[in-house]
């Protein structure tokens, strides 16, 4: 299994960490800045002998040393600062990830690419219209990050391990995101059993605001702790086939009512990449939720001034 | 188990992500910057629940929420910049530890401290000569990193699993380590039935500038890696009370020749901290090196100008 | 903490060899087979450089090297034979346990208990009788294993990995066990919007069932790999203060208006043992069918003819 | 990754629940015996949902279902009774051995197999002999075993952690094995700097006699919980193509002056199966040591009368 990932910022770096010291495949960290991704791949292998890794972690500045790769991440682009929202990144991003489409196109035919990148869910679209890939390879990484921060603040304020809540965040990533407190289950208990309906609705609050609050902490730079641990969890789930019911922004050809775009959906995630969209049985407002998110999200889209010929 | 970590640079931070993530307690990671020491803990608290970690990290710019942990792990300081020797920090980073040592000596006294910053040894010298705790809970962390290194470079050119490489890296962390190439082993069978004598040579001469070579390759900051994972190494020994044998700067009473000083020597590692230090039966010339090694610490432990009454 | 198992068949044994692998504790196997649990625990420990276990195994023949033991698992006792009810152990493992409950009153007053001998709910009963334990130290395992079944079940007509069903099975373990579908979900997605309801039928007869199938096909004994893995898990939210949500036999005080008795609910498990019994708003259907599960075990409690002065 | 276990007794079975519970791949266990491996697979899978487990395991009586493996791993044969010696199994274990190997050879051509029923070292030169396969291909696990005995005997001895022990058994499975104690090490350092010679003379005694002093405290059977953690760290080794450095069966064509025959040597284990022979630089007395084993192993190969024309 050959794992690239492109950009070795602190998302790119922390991602590589993951999943080569999970040893699920051997790591390409790519990135322009010279010598720095060898230098993180050095400083990991180093560590191989304490941690017991036995996959190999590879720095390159060369996009050819990624050719032929299982799996493509993209990381690359600005980080959101404090003050800038997720759509002020468009342009300049939207020009980065052009030219990696056009590089994994060239070399990398039957690979499977997670965007990560923001804004995911339009750099995902224009992903997937630059490498003309089908639609199940080329996904986005939002929704698994954004249900971790739900299920977490759910978790604190029950005062229980993390792992045993469940919760489904859809839409897209950023302000119109969905979260659906309805399928939030602690051991598969509705958690309107255990929280008053307003304290739900300030975890919706935070989850929604979850980027910008560490943003705020941190001052320069985000979030990339739990964002490399959600990249993991889809790739473990495509490295293994486990087939697992994640939410990630996917291309909907008429599900949940919305049509050729990619929006934050739960699906099936396997060795094939995005296996199947699960349809949930939304309620109207729900619904009405998940597809205004899919308009802004369009909106986006058109700025990018794609021609459909 | 309370394990504070005192400084949230990479080092610090990327320790506290492993030690938390591994579960072995719960973790402080206090910092003078405001806010960052939160939005680190923060972002890792809304990983857990993809990666299953039950322990809580804390983030914090109060010393007083690290009171009565068990272990301290202190890397404050400046990191090496690229040109800078690892002796140039000793000032500045000198009145930091001190000023640490003081707080830990105040409302923790009887926890285990490991210090990290560099000039390593020097400053573990400090921090024992400050706090007045028994010299069996003060140690520095160099060998366990610069064993790894040498172990790294070992199994890549004989293309085997690191993990199965056994090496020992004594005397001060710096350009006067003593690797000790006659206990390199492969699954207990020494490294010289595998490698002629001028490649082992030059394994030595990188393990050396190991260090160097990161940072030539970083440009902007040293390594963390490969650092964190030593660090949590020696931690797993003295929290599980492994009584791992791992080489760490530790107090020498005539072992080895060297009398009231630092310096890195294989030691036992459990729930005590150094519960015995082991005197290898080291010939005439690698003696000889590590007795230099310590008498190049003891000068620049001279320039701290303690007073010893 | 120290952990004893009494019984070093082949629950017993497994459950050891879980619980020492994970090094949740060090683990005391008891048995009055002679040499017995000394032989499989040597063999256990021979395996401890390979698999990098830290914790100690202990096989004996004394109670008194059990002393003191943090938590205590019951697993001696008949096992069910082919053609033999849940019911017909009754009498002779009463016996046992009875024995078992005097020896733990006497040198351990502080442990916590679960009992695995089988009928589970009715044993559980009679432990606490004759210990006279605050009831949140006492508990029976029999839900996580039927649960585990379900989930089991469910994944594999899904197709999906194991681990992302989430279900609850409450009531007496047995015949008169409550399957609750209505709580089983993947990811947090009722199994309903998945499987039809005929399906879901089928799923809960196996699971019903599902102890008698593993006899059926074994012929001589029972289950003793998903029993142990069950086991593990309580123990090891105890162990780690997990606050897990888990079905267990746990002693009601009016709860699901069940009164004074034993029976399969959920719970919170924690350092304290059961902390605390979790209500689920049942439908009338349901709730129906626990009672009618407690009236059957409180039927099965009446044979043992306990003076309640 | 397919890899069958062909006989479902302890050994067997908990290899495979080793093997499947580290998700080295889909695992085969195979029997016999009616319903018996169904049974227990069923069981195992019944665990997934609580640790995690994604491979599947499948019990099986038609040997048909192994086909094409990757690996295959013959633990089939009678185990060793009290008061039986191992080479009182040769006659009965051989029969059995040649009926696998007549399986293996018509379905499996590419397969890899690793020999696990006793005399080891004799049924793994038939198993080469009946297949007719490459010999790099064709191994039998003692060595291991052996030294996994040898190294917790020495870290008993020293109270140190098992795993940081290294040591290395050669020569044939049996009372002619050759326990190498100069290379027996602690983080490389040798154990006689730690221990006295009687006392490390007691410790090979020990290890010579490991599976009897396991025997006769079982009373009947013997040991499977260390048996199977060896066989899982070859199969890991192969599997992940680690290229670990283990003392295994191997067929020798004049390595360490041994013709022609299957013993306990060194070797590289990968993806290739036995890669290379690792040739120790022995002294006199240890070379004569395991010479003389492999004469022994020579004259019970003898005795299987095969014809070599």
């Amino acid at each position: 299994m050959k794992i690239s990932i492109i950009g070795a910022g602190f998302v790119g770096a922390t991602t590589a960490q993951r999943i080569w010291e999970k040893n699920l495949g051997d790591v390409f960290l790519y990135d322009i800045v010279e010598d720095m991704p060898q230098g993180k791949a050095l400083d990991m292998m180093e560590s191989a002998p304490l941690l017991g890794v036995e996959s190999k972690i590879v720095g390159t500045n060369r996009f050819e040393d990624c050719q032929n790769s299982d799996i493509f991440i993209i990381t690359s682009g600005l980080a959101r600062q404090p003050g800038m929202s997720r759509d002020d990144l468009l342009n300049r991003n939207a020009e980065i990830v052009s030219g990696i489409a056009e590089n994994i196109q060239r070399f990398s035919q039957d690979s499977i690419i997670i965007v990560v990148s923001n804004p995911v869910d339009v750099l995902t679209y224009l992903m997937a219209y630059k490498t003309k890939f089908p639609k199940n390879r080329v996904m986005g990484m939002a929704g698994v990050l954004d249900s971790a921060r739900f299920r977490y603040f759910i978790a604190e304020e029950l005062g229980i391990a993390p792992q045993e809540v469940q919760a489904m965040v859809l839409g897209g990533h950023g302000d119109e995101m969905v979260p659906l407190s309805r399928f939030a289950t602690v051991s598969g208990v509705g958690i309107e059993h255990f929280l008053p309906r307003e304290k739900i609705d300030q975890l919706i609050k935070r989850t929604r605001e979850g980027g910008a609050e560490i943003v705020k902490l941190l001052k320069k730079g985000s979030a990339y702790y739990a964002p490399s641990a959600a990249i993991m969890e889809m790739v473990e789930s495509i490295v293994k086939d486990q087939k697992r019911l994640l939410p990630c922004s996917a291309w909907c050809e008429g599900q949940y009512g919305i049509h050729d775009q990619y929006v934050g959906v739960p699906v099936i995630l396997g060795k094939n990449g995005i296996e199947k969209i699960v349809e949930l049985p939304l309620t109207g407002k729900e619904l009405g939720e998940l597809q205004e998110s899919a308009r802004h999200l369009a909106a986006n889209i058109a700025k990018l001034n794609l021609s459909h010929r």
